[in-house]
């Protein structure tokens, strides 16, 4: 089988599976890359990791995740930010042990309020100031550190950044180089300003990755696992991926879904219909 | 009892309320204001409704609601146009028959994505041609339409208007006093660019409507019902709260709350619980 040459597998798509599991249903749907997950890859060790991506000829789409430093100055923020670093090492040496063409990119996933606190504005001001430490660290390393912008009905529990606009304020400091965006179409269709937002992100030179999946209601009880094939909801991919491919990104694109029914399906299967529904849905609207 | 001299009860908060129950239920809780529904009113007749609210003493902050005009053009649109138009005439009437402060706002729900259809762009003008085809209407009438942006969540089947920005965007065309929007805390209260927008709203003179509840997660199985009881959840209504107020807005403040346990609760009881959480949560930042 042979997918486009320009999809890869994001792991959470088959997120019960191993790292080696993941690889082989990737080759086996002809699919060239693999966004890796953390815990797979910890779950081996990382020079296990390391070689298993190396034999495998896949390239290395990007590594998620870190992030969740909304927390206030403390320990327990300490120990984010230290576990971060750690992923960025983990980045490095994933992508290095990729295929030509892997990307060291690492997705950052903001966090939520904080306890009982009720202050985004201070959440947010926290991402800033865990960015301005990190990306010393990213740089050294060859790093870019991707800022997600979730969903808004994520806002308080998992991620207070919401619009790739302000993932773009976030990231404006900074060399592009090393601290862009995940431009992830799931998350970010539903915004007026979208395509004005991704010209943007293209202008600064800050699409660090896009990801791929569909949306659809009812949403299921939880909401965390309310993403679909593409194709399969009512996103219109179309004018986003035409938005993303004019600003200038031609890396891979990842699908990434969060689905209990996906999940409890067999690796290769998903990975088939992954490729199928991709080719059906994102791919005619690339270059 | 005394509630909040500015405290309105949107009758939502009690949907399973007949008029006379819902005007009861604020009388004995102290709440001086009503946003009244149309399908109790319509349960009642018109006339009925407007002399049942006149002997109440009772304002009416807002009717609610009309929209949900995305369809193409055709005879579903032509009904729903016409649909519009009788909310129109019912928030005049209704207004009219209100205490002194009553206001003729009408909210309305712009309506999501119909049939099959993935062009959120394409139903978001057919939202602005139905506000240029009601404009005169309202005008006419004397009542200002209020576009209420939704969260997110719900855009792709209940409003295709997610930003504040956006609905003023919608509404700039337009005469204030005949098109504003809806300030709905537990709708925009993610938006980075919230507090920005009311003080834009204040400037172009289109707060409408300023709405009150919480949000709280998880969410339900059902995400309209997710709504709940100022300060029950993490939504900082001080400075919502406080811009609205800079921007200029002396209007009512609704309580609007879609929650299945509210609805199973006595009305009294939700009313004065209404109250009470309001005093607590968001009287004080009201001048």
């Amino acid at each position: 089988m042979s997918a486009h040459p320009r999809l890869s597998l994001n792991q959470a798509t088959v997120k019960r599976a191993s790292l080696a599991e993941a690889l082989e249903a990737c080759q086996a749907a002809g699919i060239p890359a693999l966004g890796t997950w953390r815990e797979p890859v910890q779950d081996l060790g990382l020079a296990e990791a390391e070689r298993m991506i190396a034999d495998s000829g896949l390239r290395v789409s990007t590594h998620c995740r870190a992030g969740f430093f909304t927390l206030p100055e403390g320990e327990q923020r300490r120990a984010s930010i230290e576990d971060n670093k750690v992923a960025i090492e983990e980045t490095a040496r994933i992508a290095a042990a990729g295929a030509p063409g892997s990307r060291a990119v690492l997705v950052l996933v903001a966090g939520g309020l904080p306890g009982d606190s009720r202050d985004l504005a201070g959440a947010r001001g926290r991402v800033a100031d865990a960015l301005e430490e990190l990306a010393p660290v990213a740089a050294d390393a060859g790093v870019t550190l991707a800022i997600e912008p979730l969903h808004p009905m994520y806002v308080t529990d998992r991620a207070v950044v919401s619009t790739l606009g302000q993932a773009l304020d976030l990231a404006a400091p900074f060399d592009p180089a090393v601290v862009g965006a995940t431009v992830d179409t799931f998350h970010i269709f539903w915004d007026p300003e979208v395509v004005a937002q991704i010209e943007r992100a293209g202008r600064e030179g800050r699409i660090a990755s896009y990801q791929v999946c569909d949306w659809k209601t009812p949403l299921p009880a939880d909401v965390l696992l309310s993403r679909h094939h593409t194709g399969d909801g009512v996103i219109d991919f179309g004018p986003l991926t035409a938005a993303v491919e004019a600003a200038g990104y031609t890396g891979d694109v990842e699908v990434e879904i969060f689905n209990e029914d996906i999940w409890a399906a067999p690796y290769a299967a998903v990975a088939r219909r992954t490729a199928e529904a991709f080719s059906a849905a994102v791919a005619p609207h690339l270059a």
